[in-house]
Protein backbone atom coordinates (compact mmCIF):
# COMPACT_ATOMS: atom_id res chain seq x y z
CA UNK A 1 0.00 0.00 0.00
CA UNK A 2 1.46 3.46 -0.96
CA UNK A 3 1.48 5.89 1.83
CA UNK A 4 -1.89 7.75 2.51
CA UNK A 5 -1.36 11.57 2.70
CA UNK A 6 -3.97 13.25 5.03
CA UNK A 7 -4.76 16.71 5.00
CA UNK A 8 -5.70 17.95 8.37
CA UNK A 9 -6.96 20.99 6.99
CA UNK A 10 -9.43 19.87 4.43
CA UNK A 11 -13.11 20.02 5.63
CA UNK A 12 -13.48 16.64 4.91
CA UNK A 13 -13.34 14.08 8.09
CA UNK A 14 -10.29 12.45 8.14
CA UNK A 15 -11.98 8.65 8.13
CA UNK A 16 -13.61 9.62 5.01
CA UNK A 17 -10.25 10.78 3.37
CA UNK A 18 -8.73 7.19 3.80
CA UNK A 19 -11.36 5.32 2.96
CA UNK A 20 -10.91 7.38 -0.58
CA UNK A 21 -7.76 6.99 -0.79
CA UNK A 22 -8.20 3.08 -0.31
CA UNK A 23 -10.93 2.96 -2.83
CA UNK A 24 -8.35 4.98 -4.94
CA UNK A 25 -5.38 2.85 -4.86
CA UNK A 26 -7.94 -0.38 -5.67
CA UNK A 27 -9.25 1.30 -8.50
CA UNK A 28 -5.49 2.11 -10.10
CA UNK A 29 -4.52 -1.10 -9.63
CA UNK A 30 -1.98 -0.04 -6.60
CA UNK A 31 -3.63 -2.31 -4.24
CA UNK A 32 -5.05 -6.14 -5.89
CA UNK A 33 -7.44 -8.74 -4.46
CA UNK A 34 -6.03 -10.57 -1.45
CA UNK A 35 -3.24 -7.93 -0.82
CA UNK A 36 -3.10 -7.11 3.23
CA UNK A 37 -3.57 -4.07 4.26
CA UNK A 38 -2.02 -2.92 7.97
CA UNK A 39 -3.87 -3.64 10.97
CA UNK A 40 -5.98 -0.78 12.48
CA UNK A 41 -3.47 -0.41 15.26
CA UNK A 42 -0.46 -0.17 12.62
CA UNK A 43 -2.04 2.34 10.36
CA UNK A 44 -3.31 4.73 12.80
CA UNK A 45 0.73 4.95 14.74
CA UNK A 46 1.78 5.16 11.15
CA UNK A 47 -0.25 8.29 9.95
CA UNK A 48 -0.76 9.47 13.56
CA UNK A 49 -4.57 9.41 13.91
CA UNK A 50 -6.62 8.41 16.52
CA UNK A 51 -7.21 4.19 16.46
CA UNK A 52 -11.03 4.76 15.88
CA UNK A 53 -10.43 6.77 12.97
CA UNK A 54 -8.87 4.28 11.15
CA UNK A 55 -11.77 1.46 12.89
CA UNK A 56 -14.31 3.65 11.26
CA UNK A 57 -12.55 3.89 7.91
CA UNK A 58 -11.86 -0.04 7.59
CA UNK A 59 -15.57 -0.59 8.60
CA UNK A 60 -16.76 1.44 6.02
CA UNK A 61 -15.11 -0.46 3.43
CA UNK A 62 -16.10 -3.98 5.29
CA UNK A 63 -19.38 -2.98 5.27
CA UNK A 64 -18.91 -1.94 1.42
CA UNK A 65 -17.43 -5.10 0.60
CA UNK A 66 -14.42 -3.87 -0.74
CA UNK A 67 -12.07 -4.79 2.41
CA UNK A 68 -12.58 -8.54 4.73
CA UNK A 69 -11.00 -8.48 8.13
CA UNK A 70 -10.91 -12.03 9.71
CA UNK A 71 -10.08 -11.89 13.48
CA UNK A 72 -6.84 -13.18 13.70
CA UNK A 73 -5.56 -13.33 9.98
CA UNK A 74 -5.60 -9.72 9.00
CA UNK A 75 -7.24 -7.33 6.70
CA UNK A 76 -7.47 -7.88 3.36
CA UNK A 77 -8.45 -6.51 0.07
CA UNK A 78 -11.51 -8.78 -1.26
CA UNK A 79 -12.82 -7.56 -4.81
CA UNK A 80 -11.40 -4.55 -7.05
CA UNK A 81 -13.43 -0.87 -6.98
CA UNK A 82 -16.27 -2.59 -9.20
CA UNK A 83 -19.06 0.37 -9.90
CA UNK A 84 -21.52 -1.84 -6.92
CA UNK A 85 -18.55 -1.60 -4.56
CA UNK A 86 -17.54 2.42 -5.39
CA UNK A 87 -21.39 2.70 -4.96
CA UNK A 88 -21.64 1.21 -1.57
CA UNK A 89 -18.86 2.61 -0.15
CA UNK A 90 -20.27 6.08 -1.00
CA UNK A 91 -23.37 5.14 0.91
CA UNK A 92 -21.20 3.30 3.54
CA UNK A 93 -19.69 6.42 4.03
CA UNK A 94 -23.01 8.83 3.77
CA UNK A 95 -24.89 6.01 6.56
CA UNK A 96 -21.06 6.92 8.67
CA UNK A 97 -21.41 10.69 8.36
CA UNK A 98 -24.87 10.90 9.40
CA UNK A 99 -25.11 9.03 11.95
CA UNK A 100 -22.44 10.95 13.54
CA UNK A 101 -23.96 14.01 12.86
CA UNK A 102 -27.45 13.05 14.59
CA UNK A 103 -25.86 11.93 17.47
CA UNK A 104 -23.86 15.43 18.10
CA UNK A 105 -26.76 17.39 16.60
CA UNK A 106 -28.96 15.60 19.35
CA UNK A 107 -26.26 16.27 22.02
CA UNK A 108 -26.61 19.46 21.05
CA UNK A 109 -30.59 19.63 21.96
CA UNK A 110 -32.10 19.83 18.62
CA UNK A 111 -35.23 17.84 17.26
CA UNK A 112 -34.96 16.06 13.51
CA UNK A 113 -37.10 18.89 12.20
CA UNK A 114 -34.26 21.67 13.42
CA UNK A 115 -31.85 19.29 12.01
CA UNK A 116 -33.56 18.68 8.56
CA UNK A 117 -34.44 22.36 8.21
CA UNK A 118 -30.51 23.20 8.75
CA UNK A 119 -29.68 20.79 6.81
CA UNK A 120 -31.92 22.24 4.19
CA UNK A 121 -30.44 25.48 4.66
CA UNK A 122 -27.45 24.62 4.51
CA UNK A 123 -27.87 22.91 1.51
CA UNK A 124 -29.59 26.35 -0.34
CA UNK A 125 -26.45 28.19 1.13
CA UNK A 126 -24.02 25.61 -0.67
CA UNK A 127 -25.80 26.11 -4.14
CA UNK A 128 -25.83 29.65 -4.01
CA UNK A 129 -22.11 29.74 -3.10
CA UNK A 130 -21.29 27.47 -5.93
CA UNK A 131 -23.45 29.51 -8.54
CA UNK A 132 -21.07 32.61 -7.21
CA UNK A 133 -18.35 30.54 -7.90
CA UNK A 134 -19.24 29.24 -11.40
CA UNK B 1 -8.28 30.60 30.72
CA UNK B 2 -7.57 26.53 32.20
CA UNK B 3 -6.38 24.13 29.87
CA UNK B 4 -8.99 22.36 27.27
CA UNK B 5 -9.00 18.87 27.44
CA UNK B 6 -9.52 17.56 23.97
CA UNK B 7 -10.39 14.11 23.85
CA UNK B 8 -9.44 12.98 20.66
CA UNK B 9 -11.75 9.55 20.75
CA UNK B 10 -14.90 11.06 21.19
CA UNK B 11 -17.42 11.40 18.05
CA UNK B 12 -17.80 14.70 18.74
CA UNK B 13 -15.82 17.14 16.66
CA UNK B 14 -12.98 18.81 18.00
CA UNK B 15 -14.36 22.48 17.38
CA UNK B 16 -17.20 21.47 19.20
CA UNK B 17 -15.80 20.21 22.02
CA UNK B 18 -13.33 23.60 22.08
CA UNK B 19 -16.69 25.79 21.94
CA UNK B 20 -18.27 23.71 24.87
CA UNK B 21 -15.49 24.15 26.68
CA UNK B 22 -15.26 27.46 26.70
CA UNK B 23 -18.77 27.96 27.06
CA UNK B 24 -18.43 26.03 30.36
CA UNK B 25 -15.38 27.99 31.68
CA UNK B 26 -17.58 31.29 30.97
CA UNK B 27 -20.55 29.51 32.94
CA UNK B 28 -18.63 29.06 36.01
CA UNK B 29 -16.98 32.03 35.92
CA UNK B 30 -13.54 30.56 35.60
CA UNK B 31 -14.07 32.60 32.50
CA UNK B 32 -15.40 36.54 33.21
CA UNK B 33 -15.88 39.21 30.55
CA UNK B 34 -12.57 41.32 29.10
CA UNK B 35 -10.75 38.12 29.68
CA UNK B 36 -8.31 37.71 27.13
CA UNK B 37 -8.25 34.28 25.37
CA UNK B 38 -4.91 32.77 23.26
CA UNK B 39 -4.52 33.78 19.91
CA UNK B 40 -5.63 31.16 17.56
CA UNK B 41 -2.00 30.15 16.82
CA UNK B 42 -1.12 29.68 20.27
CA UNK B 43 -4.25 27.79 20.98
CA UNK B 44 -4.00 25.55 17.74
CA UNK B 45 -0.33 24.65 19.16
CA UNK B 46 -1.11 24.18 22.46
CA UNK B 47 -3.68 21.77 21.99
CA UNK B 48 -1.83 20.26 19.03
CA UNK B 49 -4.49 20.60 16.58
CA UNK B 50 -5.32 22.37 13.52
CA UNK B 51 -4.98 26.00 13.13
CA UNK B 52 -8.70 25.63 10.95
CA UNK B 53 -10.28 23.78 14.15
CA UNK B 54 -9.54 26.59 16.43
CA UNK B 55 -10.81 29.02 13.83
CA UNK B 56 -13.75 27.55 13.56
CA UNK B 57 -14.67 27.18 17.19
CA UNK B 58 -13.75 30.77 17.29
CA UNK B 59 -16.00 31.65 14.54
CA UNK B 60 -18.98 29.94 16.88
CA UNK B 61 -18.31 31.67 19.62
CA UNK B 62 -17.82 35.48 17.59
CA UNK B 63 -21.17 35.00 15.84
CA UNK B 64 -22.90 33.97 19.32
CA UNK B 65 -21.43 37.20 20.77
CA UNK B 66 -20.01 35.65 23.60
CA UNK B 67 -16.07 36.02 22.32
CA UNK B 68 -15.08 39.42 20.23
CA UNK B 69 -12.33 39.42 17.97
CA UNK B 70 -10.73 42.21 17.32
CA UNK B 71 -7.75 42.32 14.36
CA UNK B 72 -4.76 43.18 15.94
CA UNK B 73 -5.91 43.84 19.59
CA UNK B 74 -6.63 40.01 20.60
CA UNK B 75 -10.00 38.00 21.58
CA UNK B 76 -11.79 38.44 24.60
CA UNK B 77 -14.71 37.25 26.59
CA UNK B 78 -17.97 39.43 25.27
CA UNK B 79 -20.17 39.08 28.33
CA UNK B 80 -21.23 36.18 30.18
CA UNK B 81 -22.99 32.92 29.16
CA UNK B 82 -26.67 34.27 29.54
CA UNK B 83 -29.17 31.48 28.26
CA UNK B 84 -29.54 33.78 24.87
CA UNK B 85 -25.92 33.18 24.53
CA UNK B 86 -25.70 29.46 25.34
CA UNK B 87 -28.76 29.34 23.15
CA UNK B 88 -26.94 31.14 19.91
CA UNK B 89 -23.98 28.86 20.47
CA UNK B 90 -25.49 25.66 20.25
CA UNK B 91 -27.55 26.98 17.25
CA UNK B 92 -24.54 28.42 15.59
CA UNK B 93 -22.58 25.11 16.35
CA UNK B 94 -25.64 23.21 13.99
CA UNK B 95 -25.42 25.52 11.49
CA UNK B 96 -21.28 24.87 11.17
CA UNK B 97 -22.01 21.27 11.26
CA UNK B 98 -24.51 21.43 9.04
CA UNK B 99 -22.74 23.41 6.36
CA UNK B 100 -19.74 20.97 6.49
CA UNK B 101 -22.21 17.40 6.37
CA UNK B 102 -23.72 18.89 3.41
CA UNK B 103 -20.42 19.94 1.39
CA UNK B 104 -19.24 16.24 2.34
CA UNK B 105 -22.10 14.65 1.24
CA UNK B 106 -22.71 16.96 -2.35
CA UNK B 107 -19.01 15.64 -2.67
CA UNK B 108 -20.02 12.39 -2.45
CA UNK B 109 -22.45 12.91 -5.25
CA UNK B 110 -25.81 12.38 -3.24
CA UNK B 111 -29.09 15.17 -3.49
CA UNK B 112 -30.33 16.92 -1.06
CA UNK B 113 -33.05 14.36 -1.15
CA UNK B 114 -30.88 11.01 -0.57
CA UNK B 115 -29.27 12.95 2.34
CA UNK B 116 -32.38 13.71 4.29
CA UNK B 117 -33.85 10.13 4.01
CA UNK B 118 -30.64 9.32 5.50
CA UNK B 119 -30.45 11.69 8.41
CA UNK B 120 -34.39 10.64 9.16
CA UNK B 121 -32.77 6.96 9.35
CA UNK B 122 -29.88 7.81 11.42
CA UNK B 123 -32.46 9.95 13.65
CA UNK B 124 -34.76 6.77 13.78
CA UNK B 125 -32.06 4.37 14.24
CA UNK B 126 -30.59 6.28 17.40
CA UNK B 127 -33.75 6.68 19.15
CA UNK B 128 -34.42 3.09 18.43
CA UNK B 129 -30.42 2.63 20.41
CA UNK B 130 -31.50 4.79 22.67
CA UNK B 131 -34.64 3.10 24.02
CA UNK B 132 -32.58 -0.42 23.99
CA UNK B 133 -30.14 1.42 26.85
CA UNK B 134 -32.93 2.45 29.13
Amino acid sequence: MKVIPIDFRAGSPIYIQIVEQIRQQVASGELKPDDQLPTVRQLASELRVNFNTIARAYRILDEAGLISTQQGRGTYILEGATPEVSRSIKVQSLQEMASAFIVEAKQLGFSLEEILQEITKANNENVIAEETNN
